[in-house]
């Protein structure tokens, strides 16, 4: 994987947390978690155009930021407010296929303005982490002319603010969300139908997570389906859309172009670090990874929907 | 589609009953249903080489009997029974995501005991429908040296008569289910995991279909995923697990050869069949089809999950 510098700029906007997460593996506490965590460690595998914006409380540990910055991710973004890191707090059931928030702190995270900087308001691609919709739509009136501006959302926002969703989805090109999100946004349960209903609301594309039966991509009359891997080895779902997320839009940076055949390449990128996010706790799973073993696990999803055409 | 007399014969085992059903798209009563209506029919686009054993009551349309017949099915081991035919009456729920049986009139259905006339011991592939284990077992004693021998079974069977369960699993090459029952057969909820156990019972292959998330083949080591194509509109999901193992069994017998390549290709078929069948109620999906027909949908399978390979 070389690093050009041809490659676009990617600019994260999303969470930094730390995690308790009780589980068929027992309590773990203090683990690094947050959607912008698991997003830049996907994308810089594969680009060092990566940028982050957040926020952490003056208990955050300087080594997770270290680690990013050694990762080559430009950290700058990363604001250090005096009070808490945002803190989540779930379990998950036994055999990992749901799970409960237990708490939630949002301490500095509460209060976050996401400040974009002259540099960052020229990248290419942006993904806007799910937070508050006005925020999102702030980060979007600072850009100057991105190629791609992915966005996440939640129930909650779906739920209570609707409409000022809705505008910021005017301005989004591709919305990435789970199944459930997806049904409620365009209160619809057919997925076919509701990313339909979706593609009415501005975005020119949108991506359905559906955690191991995979991703689809709706966009222009047309759908692609990227499978998940069937692994043995599950220890911790947390960040898996995230990982995705990240592996799609490093993949798309460093690629280089936006075409169908890129995405659809992405897609796949995304699900092979989302499978390796969920094979360890936090972002472990992300860690040590190297071109050959992406490479290998690309390959593994090849194989698995491999078929040969024929005529009947 | 040519129906060349090279086919090998498919021998179907399984329930033909009258449904009534409740649900979004309102109250049907007496729909044709049960596991060899949606097997035989699906599977008689591929080949003329289908025998079909079961038992209705003095109750049971000729119609639907001489419907099959047409389509080049044998059916003179459907026995006409004094009583009733096998009833099910069940409700969807609005989105047509989870049923719930409301009443189950086995009739006839009952006293099933399947007779294999000296022609049927002779079928190389024979798929058996999900019935009592050890009247599984009595067909399976029945056949000379079947090439194929694929079994479904169901929660009840699971749950009630694991033992007998078992002893017919001995002697299945495939186990086709669904993904609850595999977890609870395997005592798994990991599908993985689950498949590498039910591999150990004696199948040389499971397949585990998961509905709109497709369907995943394991076999020695390997897996396949066959995706679902998304579809708008759903009328009824009753029999896309039995349409699924038709044009996957019949697919087998079109192509007279059991290699991993074909039998990934059969998947994807199955995956076709039971597309169609979910778009309309009970069997009239399966109706009117043609070779163009199930050519442009299988087109559409590939195109689904079609990506172009890279090295990074």
């Amino acid at each position: 994987m070389q690093h050009r510098s041809a490659h676009r700029s990617l600019l994260v906007i999303g969470s930094v947390a730390l995690d308790d997460i009780d589980g068929p593996f027992g309590f773990h506490r203090d683990l690094l978690g947050g959607s912008a965590s698991f997003i830049a460690r996907a994308a810089a595998y594969f680009t060092r155009n990566v940028s982050v914006v957040a926020v952490v409380g003056d208990d955050f540990p300087a080594k997770h930021i270290d680690e990013l910055t050694e990762m080559g991710v430009d950290t700058k973004g990363i604001e250090r407010k005096k009070g808490e890191t945002f803190h989540w707090v779930g379990r998950y059931s036994n055999d990992l296929s749901s799970r409960e928030t237990l708490d939630t702190k949002l301490g500095v995270f509460g209060d976050f303005a996401p400040k974009i900087s002259p540099e960052q308001a020229n990248a290419e691609l942006v993904l806007l982490g799910n937070i508050d919709p006005p925020l999102q739509l702030s980060v979007l009136e600072q850009l100057k002319r991105p190629a791609l501006v992915a966005a996440d959302t939640m129930n909650l926002w779906i739920n209570i603010k609707r409409d000022e969703l809705l505008k910021t989805l005017a301005r989004v090109h591709t919305l990435m969300i789970n199944d459930e999100e997806a049904r409620l946004l365009a209160e619809e349960h057919n997925l076919r139908r509701a990313a339909a209903k979706i593609l009415k609301m501005g975005p020119s594309s949108v991506i359905i997570k559906r955690g191991d039966a995979g991703a689809l991509l709706f966009h222009g009359g047309g759908v692609f389906a990227a499978p998940a891997l069937p692994l043995s080895d599950v220890k911790d779902p947390t960040g898996a859309g995230d990982s995705f997320a990240g592996g799609l839009m490093g993949y798309l940076a460093y690629a280089g172009d936006l075409s169908p055949k890129t995405i659809r390449t992405a897609m796949i990128m995304g699900s092979v670090m989302g499978s390796f996010a969920v094979e360890e706790f936090s972002v472990d799973g992300l860690r040590g990874l190297t071109a050959p073993k992406i490479q290998e696990r690309f390959d593994q999803m090849a194989e698995l929907v491999s078929f040969e055409s024929i005529r009947l």
